[in-house]
């Protein structure tokens, strides 16, 4: 395998043979290591220093279901500290195909020049952004893949993330005409941006370019996991996941009280039943929209979904869960036509959902907007894509938006906005949230799914529960692999560890996996340390710790000693 | 002596007994002892939790001349760490002969009320804001000295403060007519807004009310103290100070090459000469406006102004360096009469011209106004009183504007602006700026006076400079002491030993002082060191250690080793 090292000062792409330290490195693991040994932790995240990774995992590339996932990494403009943010697509595996490991993106042009990287399996080369500057992702995506073919992966910023904004993802295109999934947390497209880069294109292979060490294993490990995939009730054919996609928790959720609603201001929405993944279903097939595709090709699960119109025109693929939670309820909004059109803006301007829609909660507190009314707040999104100062601001972040709007009331940690379960009545998401490396980040660790194993109201067991969940989603960071398929090899680790060693005969035991992912997060937590991050940073916003919320009146009361104690036995 | 407690939430003041750990301390060292003591580092700078603190310094109100300065203290919302600003005025010398050691303003109105403190020798009570509700600091100091009387002083925010921007200052009344005296940086103004109260009205004393222990012996100090002033040849009747004010320096900081200029983009101003203390003079004399006027009754040194217009109307009282600099030269403006208006402006809306010019500068690289071109950049101040979003955003100050708009050119340390000389060739300054728990702040510990001794463009000996300038500036701001009036007690130690004994008594050395004035520093850099703030944050912004400036070519080459090693030997 090879490194390719774009250098934007110099204009210049050139491969490298993998240095021994990035080796057994992939995906989360590979960008964080590398920040690490190459970035010093002070540096301005914008400025000439920083470097933007882009790895497949471990099993990027191997045609592994569901394990083609691109990580992103890059010292964040947003936290200040580490960032991986990783997206579905056809990125990761391309690249993994190309027997590419990462490609590394440093310096920044003298003349402020905005470019496009064209990769193919040979070659690597920076052309001017010419026609592509300025475009939304959408549009960006349609023409280069007009001009370099219709199957070759397109990486993007939009307006935000030329603009800097510190809101901005990178979008990536995927499975088919998808075109939307985004590394979107962190302001990594604000990174993007900063190095004058507007887009990655990535030629499609004709087949992988490195080959197996122990095909048998690996062969065997990969088919087992598919099969325990589709044999999974809640993951297959059947299960909610494929019917309902990710918003098949939206019920559940609203349920617990743990639903964000008007700016965190409750946890559980009125109109919830209008956004649950049931609705959703029913409206995007009476409409003849589509469900069960996929932003991997080959992937069994299927939860991605095409919201159309009433016409049947298309509007957003795919309409997800955080989404829903943090630009419909917390926006007032109890419509999903609402939410998608929303969605769809963010999407072509390079938006961070999360992120934005908690930023709009902020705003609307501070009175720029209804809750629940759609026109008022589109206005809002339409501004950050136009550039305005206003539009720029929400495109910063909630953070940001609170502290120029005088707002107190703001959802976020390490400056990063908490996604769609209020940490009040969901104390494990709160632990993670409060101490992930990442900052506010449901995929480092959601309790969610354990809620019947450990009293989301309760403050015991959090903690060890948050740390059990930070490892493996360190582990399914750095190998590719989605969080949806994660049951089989939490169930029998083996599983992962033989597809691994299938695939680069590296003899690892279960052990080894497990020390692999524990350095993940040793690596994070010190590069945090070195950027200026400490206990006090790592903490829930002081009015989710003495604003009760309804409908439990819970507030987060998970002592800052647990929360401080969490890494002791990493 | 006794302080007020002040109970925003029950709408309650209360007289108690200075707390013994209180007893020996007054001004900054009060403020910094009072905020470790009772605010815990990680709260919120404008939540419930932090205290804001008005607290003569030691000598306050004892009728030393230029010693009747007020601090006032809180956790700052722009630095996220201790913060102390001081001003003239006479709320210094009221409040301590009044005998109030510390004013404590704790807790948020639940109503979201704004109120007024009126405060007499023996009474405190909290009023509703009423008709002072929105206006700018001179109309809300003119309504309540017509409402309590001409000679009480009046400390109030502006529109700046009651929308919480972090660049908004605290104003106080002074000697005679004077409206300006602000305690400037750190946005305390918004931690004034974030209590709810809008101004404190302080009642003139009949007299001192608390007796001198040993009269004679703080006599014969105080007359000393004065006499020398008044023999300085700097200070006194015909000095550089009086003369021409703080506007003296502008010269020498040109010809030095550390006069910030378009958003510190070079180190001299062609336009300088027009910006000279004497230039100044020459336009006020001529217009039949003032030179020579005090803030604080009493003080020999007299070196402030009133700047008129050609009609001979007061345009602002008093025109100073920081200000000629960050919002003349740095704004590409050469005109006093320019930099008077956006003064008067500032003042009127509660803005400190420093963070307040850095953000314009920051706003002009982005684009939205023309260095050297006043109507637009007039056009961006008045947004912040009129509460525009992008008033809002430049009020919040220079790092919160960069971030929006995309600009990495940001001149800050621990989020707060640097003021009137470029570090990178004042590297003396550069090292204060660094490391003052205060964040960038020239009056921490200003190497400018001592540029014959330590070379400005050396590394050497800049480290040993900051420190010996910070310990005396922390002696300055605890007994209130003017910057100006250094020379007699730095030349002497033991004569401001000799005032604090005569004035309580308590038998001091000079060795005492010394452990009093390291003391503040070491309380305060503890505060910070919990509230998170780390040797990464100890550092000047990366592009001025990476970009040379003109004309001397000189980036801020102090090492970081040398930076963290300041406080070795405090």
């Amino acid at each position: 395998m090879k490194l390719l090292r774009v250098d934007m000062g110099q204009l210049e792409a050139r491969w490298e043979p993998v240095p021994e330290v990035y080796e057994r490195l992939g995906g989360r693991a590979l960008t964080s290591r590398l920040l690490l040994e190459e970035v010093s932790p002070e540096h301005d995240a914008l400025g000439l220093h920083n470097k933007l990774i882009f790895a497949p995992g471990l099993l990027g590339g191997t045609g592994v279901t569901a394990a083609g996932r691109l990580s992103i990494g890059a010292k964040s403009p947003l936290t200040g500290g580490v960032k991986e943010a990783n997206a579905g697509g056809t990125a990761g595996d391309t690249l993994g195909k190309l027997g590419i490991k990462a490609v590394v993106v440093e310096g920044q042009p003298k003349n402020r020049g905005v470019y496009i990287l064209h990769v193919t399996s040979d070659s690597a080369e920076l052309l001017p952004a010419g026609n592509v500057r300025g475009l939304g992702t959408y549009a960006t995506a349609d023409r280069l893949q007009e001009q370099y073919g219709s199957d070759c992966t397109v990486l993007s910023i939009g307006q935000a993330g030329e603009y800097l904004l510190t809101g901005a993802s990178i979008a990536g295109t995927g499975d088919g005409d998808q075109r939307s999934n985004h590394a979107a947390r962190g302001g990594l497209g604000a990174c993007m941006g900063s190095k004058g880069l507007k887009a990655l294109v990535i030629d499609k292979p004709a087949a992988r370019s490195v080959s197996l060490a122990e095909p048998e294993l690996f062969r065997a490990a990969a088919r087992r996991f598919a099969q325990e995939l589709i044999n999974d009730p809640k993951l297959g054919p059947k299960g909610g996941t494929h019917l309902y996609g990710t918003a098949s928790i939206t019920a559940a959720v609203n349920e617990m009280g743990s639903f964000p609603t008007r700016n965190f201001s409750t946890g559980s929405f009125e109109g919830a039943v209008n956004l649950r993944g049931e609705t959703m279903r029913e409206i995007i097939l009476a409409r003849g929209g589509r469900i069960g595709t996929r932003c991997m090709p080959g992937c069994v699960i299927a939860c991605r979904n095409l919201y159309v119109d009433e016409s049947g025109h298309a509007i957003v693929g795919t309409l997800q869960y955080e989404t829903i939670a943090l630009m419909g309820a917390n926006l007032g909004l109890d419509n999903l036509d609402d939410v998608a059109r929303l969605n769809y803006m963010c999407n072509d301007f390079g938006l961070d959902t999360v992120e934005t829609g908690a930023a709009l909660g902020v705003a609307i507190e501070a009175g720029l907007a209804k809750f629940g009314d759609f026109t008022s707040i589109a206005g809002l999104v339409r501004q950050v894509g136009e550039g305005t100062v206003l539009g720029r601001l929400i495109g910063c972040g909630a953070v940001t938006t609170g502290r120029v709007l005088g707002v107190r009331r703001i959802p976020a940690v390490l400056g990063q906005a908490i996604p769609g379960y209020d940490p009040r009545s969901l104390k494990g998401n709160g632990v993670t949230y409060a101490t992930s490396p990442m900052g506010a980040d449901h995929t480092a660790g959601n309790a969610f799914g354990a809620r019947k194993e450990v009293n989301p109201l309760a403050v015991e067991g959090q903690r060890q529960l948050s740390l059990r969940l930070q490892i493996i989603g360190a582990m399914l960071d750095s190998t590719g692999l989605c969080l949806f398929a994660r049951p089989p090899v939490i169930a029998d680790p083996q599983l992962m560890v033989d597809m691994i060693n299938g695939i680069y005969g590296w003899g690892w035991t279960s052990e080894d996996l497990d020390r692999f992912n524990r350095d993940v997060l040793r690596t994070e937590l010190e590069f945090n340390r070195r950027a200026g991050i400490t206990a006090a940073d790592y903490r829930i916003p002081e009015y989710m710790r003495e604003e009760p919320l309804a409908p439990h009146d819970a507030t987060f009361d998970v002592p800052d000693s647990e929360l401080d104690a969490v890494f002791d036995t990493l």
